[in-house]
């Protein structure tokens, strides 16, 4: 069969795309071909095909030929037609992979029913309206180099915003030459290791995201676990390390925040060491009971290298994080990103420069504080109600809080769960494997069985569900009662 | 200096946040930190304060104390304070770091006047009102789920559309499944590097990107050379190698298609040795004299792996491209890519989506392959006008074409060009560092001395300068007719 390609596309609105034999019947060939491509899916259903009129010259073949053909085809209900709307691929005709089950989604017996995952916000409060609003705002007024290739420092726009933004909620000390535009925490953590400006023995927390560890652990950098007590992680034992990756404001996720005093022993390590200190922020704007905590850049811009996004404010789904980074790790970052903006789509930065700058960001977190302070409040209240034994600690700020549960009853408990639909992590999934040996006023002892609860995860109309179902789980909750 | 912090949020709009000593004169302290903030930068020039009342309130001092701070900043020029509009930052107070000099930004005697690099569109061109138009209508239409962690495969709303338009538009044979939404062509390498399915010898084409090769030498993939001659690549001599990375539709940077024969050679390479083929379609929608050349991809779906993007089409800002595999790639694929999505936004994928299904997708690229057809055949009569004796190839198709220059003159030319600040590559640039060996027949002989020329780069209104620019700087051209 020789090939040949059929452009249609300067009358009709559509690019069509054709092979028809040199030799044999005309009006054969051109039913064959159409008949594989609605077949194969290349024309799709519901598309408009073009005029008998158009095909025939773009094929060089008279117009009776192209007529024929669709009629063939009109009549093995390949093609439909109506009288004034032409010839379109028939409804029914479904393209020949399209019957292969979906790749990934899971077994319909494991959907969770509960989700109570933590590191979600709620999707549901995603602010559709002002987004819109701040994007058309921002597109009209983006100049057109802001279409061209990007710098990898990030639109100029955004840094200014999140220079103001970031001094102002969160006390960091910046100007807009030192933030760095990625795709999110994991993103800037894989720039800084391909930048080299990483090295080990680096210092995690002992509870941490296994997610980072990975990352550090791909990357041949060695962690070493700091335990965490009740004045958050121990930066006073970073004397081997060369770096120190830790959660100041809100220990991940455990909830504690880092005690002044655990504040200057890190800084003043790092004064001395030369070593780094990166701070994830990853939920720095939600507190409730207590006075903010500001970021610990704030006390040494030079040794302190600040990470956040919009993941937990705004959504996951955005892919748009910050780092405020000291002075001289920008370079071996930006080298690092490469010579032009490969990752940070310009739109989405562009709309988060208005959104913070007309207020609406702040607005935003300010719903969200109240709207998540509400469902702690909820966890709260139906924990006492239901499961009294139960002691819940990390409440005074984020999204997510811990369950501690009796000695030995982790793994059983999240059976359960798993059982009920309940999808929820226990707290030895974050744990350093490496982490060990029993410390004196820890607040989450090694080895520790508790319960990781996003409260934030689920739709408001699902989340006192969630909540009765958690309790059905809880060893020796007071299942009668529901 | 005790750390406390201050949080006015919830009454007055905007966080603030501020540092206070425990003892001395609660005014003179107030005063100070207000202004060591304003100083940092902190709060930014035009920010509204908190009324007296709501930051006396928060910091549990008295109202009069609060008035009395502002009064005496105002006094020293730090905030501006007007009847019925409240205490703002004054506007010409300056944060610390922000005199210094922008990183990066190439010396003001470097900077290009006219920019002929290949590779970018148009950037006036992008079509703003069309595309708030879709991102209102796809943002309002989105489940509610979609703002919640991401599949790595992308949104089905868009895999879907690509499916539909790859297949009518560029001849591929595919269906939803097996499209993985990435930023961009590079990324798509990494990935299918990430999940070890490329392996080396891999054969790519002698003339190419540079950042392509690159990427695939840190991966340490080896690669080897294909001879571009007028059928395009030497795909008939990949016996020795595992994979190819190829550009059918369009050879970078010189412009040939590659030949019925040709295509038939690789992908029966690729049968009988189990090799890969990526089909890198970086311009494929752009042809304007011959017939377009549908995908390879469309003659083995389960050996070619299709690459493609909207940075030609629509803005290379936008980081939204996508990889149509061959089944056996995908899973490697998606596990490189981790299990949720962390590099694409959804709101550019869900707003693509339905810039696709609208039609507003085949209208744009009509628009632009009339522009840029345009901005070809003036490029062509002006060097027929000006330099006669410069032979022009690859212009059947894309944004780019290849001026042929005297053998020994290209680095010259260069230099003249870099002095008149006219910005383009020379076709050296792109030649593979180990291709060598004169060959018979070549469409762009080893070491042939040429320019690679984007004519789709300048703005409307400076193109003819550019142009201009461009004959001024050619080896033997008329300078006096300018």
């Amino acid at each position: 069969m020789e090939e040949t390609w059929v452009n249609s596309a300067e009358r009709i609105g559509a690019d069509l795309h054709l092979e028809l034999p040199r030799t044999g019947s005309r009006r054969a060939a051109l039913a064959h071909a159409l008949r594989e491509a609605v077949r194969d899916g290349r024309l799709a259903p519901g598309l408009l095909l073009p005029p008998y009129r158009s095909l025939a010259a773009d094929l060089g073949l008279a117009r009776n030929t192209v007529a024929g053909a669709y009629a063939e085809l009109v009549a093995e209900g390949w093609l439909t037609a109506q009288q004034g709307s032409g010839t379109r691929v028939a409804g029914r005709a479904r393209p020949r992979g399209a019957a292969r089950p979906a790749g990934r989604a899971p077994e319909a017996g494991q959907r969770p029913v509960h989700n109570l995952r933590q590191g979600q916000p709620d999707a549901a409060t995603f602010p559709r309206g002002a987004w819109i609003a701040a994007t058309r705002r921002a597109v009209d007024r983006a100049p057109n180099e802001a279409f061209g290739p990007g710098d990898p420092r990030g639109r100029p726009e955004l840094r200014q915003a999140l220079a103001d933004y970031l001094a102002r909620a969160r006390g960091l000390r910046t100007d807009p030459e030192r933030i760095v535009v990625c795709s999110g925490v994991a993103h800037g953590l894989r720039l800084l290791l391909g930048g080299a400006v990483l090295r080990g023995p680096l210092a995690v927390e002992a509870y941490g995201l296994p997610f980072h560890r990975s990352l550090l652990d791909a990357a041949h950098v060695r962690t070493v676990p700091l335990e965490v007590d009740e004045q958050g992680a121990r930066t006073t034992e970073l004397h081997d390390c060369r770096a120190a990756l830790l959660t100041p404001a809100h220990q991940f996720p455990t909830g504690v925040a880092l005690h002044p005093g655990r504040r200057a022993a890190a800084v003043d390590w790092a004064r001395s060491t030369g070593g780094v200190i990166l701070e994830d922020d990853y939920d720095g704007e939600f507190r409730y009971d207590r006075r903010p905590v500001g970021a610990l850049q704030g006390l040494d811009p030079e040794r302190v290298g600040y990470l956040g996004s919009v993941s937990k404010g705004l959504s996951p789904a955005l892919r748009l994080g910050w780092m405020v980074l000291p002075e001289h790790l920008v370079d071996p970052v930006l080298a690092a990103k490469g010579e032009r903006e490969a990752w940070v789509g310009v739109i989405d930065q562009l709309t988060l420069a208005d959104f913070i700058e007309t207020g609406a960001y702040d607005r935003h977190i300010r719903r969200m504080r109240q709207h998540y302070r509400d469902r702690r409040d909820r966890l709260v209240a139906t924990l006492a109600e239901h499961a009294p034994h139960i002691t819940v600690t990390g409440l005074s700020a984020g999204l997510h809080a811990v369950l501690r549960l009796p000695d030995g009853t982790e793994a059983e408990t999240l059976a359960a769960a798993a059982r009920q639909g309940v999808a929820l992590d226990g707290l030895a999934a974050f744990r350093h494997p490496s982490a060990a040996g029993a410390a004196a006023g820890a607040a989450v002892p090694p080895a520790a069985d508790g319960l990781v609860i996003g409260y934030a995860t689920p739709p408001e109309h699902a989340y006192g569900a969630a909540l009765e179902a958690l309790c059905r789980v809880l060893p020796g909750a007071a299942k009668a009662d529901w």
